[in-house]
């Protein structure tokens, strides 16, 4: 048996690998920081660039979060989460690399992170602005590639909990996220009737931000500050 | 047969696939396209993203370096281009997508492409300052990662013609990169003599910006003005 460590913040891009370990079944040890604020000095210890996820696993540490999904399915191959196929495969990565490149540092970075990109906080503002802009445009771009049951063929990947991640975050920015992109938002209806998701938000503390599952209106959370990243 | 297309761009991020296309000898049809202006309209068929590369097997469209790499791998599983053991491909992804968001998006993104950043022009000089200074932070943390032969172990992954991609363009911007990154430096020379490496090169209509190899100087490439991504 291997030892597992999971460094992750409440709502963070940490909750996608969450839920994969969740989905494995495997024991592991979570570790909880808040890194609204920035990330806490405990975390330079393991990961010097100062963000979760961290997976440490045996005293290896692994870090940014397709890596780290990397690493967890191949804990797991009969669930083949990244697919059955190779071309299944290569569209995983290719969602994971556009979600964590395009989508979290371009667009969701502009707006929770715009001191990364200027040290003049006169133009936060404005930072903030274009993020906000970029993150509709990548909705508007995920709606349009959801053409299965699941991001990547018929079952889940571990591009679904990825996606999911944002979709929180777009829920917590206060877009009616179920009016404008219902097909990510029954996606999410979909995901979230799994146990491992649940599992990982209880442990997380947080709630599910999902849209009203199978027509049963439940109710809708408030509106909340941008918080998450 | 599968039939094999790449889209590049002269010197762009597409110069790490189009090096291990070359690498694992198979025949391919490189399309090149200028993007220094942006991307041109031709592209939008291929890729509604409007970046390179684009890697189109058999009909199928692959975006996103890190999944076109791993498109190129699984055509040659034998030349292990994300090294041998689990723990080398997990390592290999941990450089890729951080090379993707924090190097290509955060740092050169903001250096190159400000309005991706602000739709106010006024802004711009200050996001590329602060770009300016994320490459060279980025810079250091390749330094410091580089501890065997090559990125990941002690034989070419993936990682190396990608590292090779920003180090060309750290020198396009003027920097010192053998005086200022020795080890980074030391991984170039040693990338620039494989033939696939070369023949990228001659290919693209590009210089190699290689630092002087095994103690023989050459002529050093006159800093130009910052231009690839
Ligand atoms: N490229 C990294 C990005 C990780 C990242 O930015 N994590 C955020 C949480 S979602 C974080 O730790 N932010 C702390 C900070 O910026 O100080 C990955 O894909 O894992
Ligand atoms: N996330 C993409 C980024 C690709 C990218 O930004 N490519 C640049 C060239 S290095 C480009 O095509 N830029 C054109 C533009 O921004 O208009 C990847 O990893 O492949």
């Amino acid at each position: 048996m291997s030892s597992i460590k999971l460094w992750y913040s409440p709502g963070a891009c940490s909750l996608a690998p969450h839920i994969l370990l969740k989905e494995i079944g495997v024991d592991f040890e979570a570790i909880g920081v808040e890194v609204r604020q920035g990330a806490p000095e405990e975390l330079r210890k393991v990961n010097p660039k100062m963000r979760v996820p961290v997976l440490v696993l045996d005293n290896e540490v692994i870090t940014e979060t397709p890596a780290i999904m990397t690493a967890i399915s191949q804990l797991a191959p009969e669930k083949h989460l990244f697919g059955k196929t190779n071309m299944e495969v290569i569209h995983s990565y290719e969602w994971l690399n556009w979600l964590s490149g395009t989508v979290h540092v371009q667009a969701f970075g502009g707006l929770f992170r715009p001191a990364r990109f200027s040290d003049d906080a006169g133009m936060y503002a404005a930072i903030q602005q274009k993020g906000w802009k970029t993150v509709q445009e990548c909705f508007d771009a995920v709606e349009a590639g959801l053409h299965s049951a699941h991001a990547v063929g018929a079952d889940l990947t571990v591009a679904d909990p990825y996606l999911y991640v944002f979709y929180r975050w777009g829920v917590s920015g206060g877009i009616d996220m179920p009016a404008r992109y219902p097909k990510y938002a029954a996606l999410v209806a979909k995901l979230v009737k799994r146990s491992a998701v649940q599992a990982a938000l209880k442990d997380e503390g947080i709630e599910s931000h999902a849209p009203e599952v199978s027509g049963v209106p439940v109710v809708r959370q408030h509106a909340r500050p941008l918080t998450a990243d």
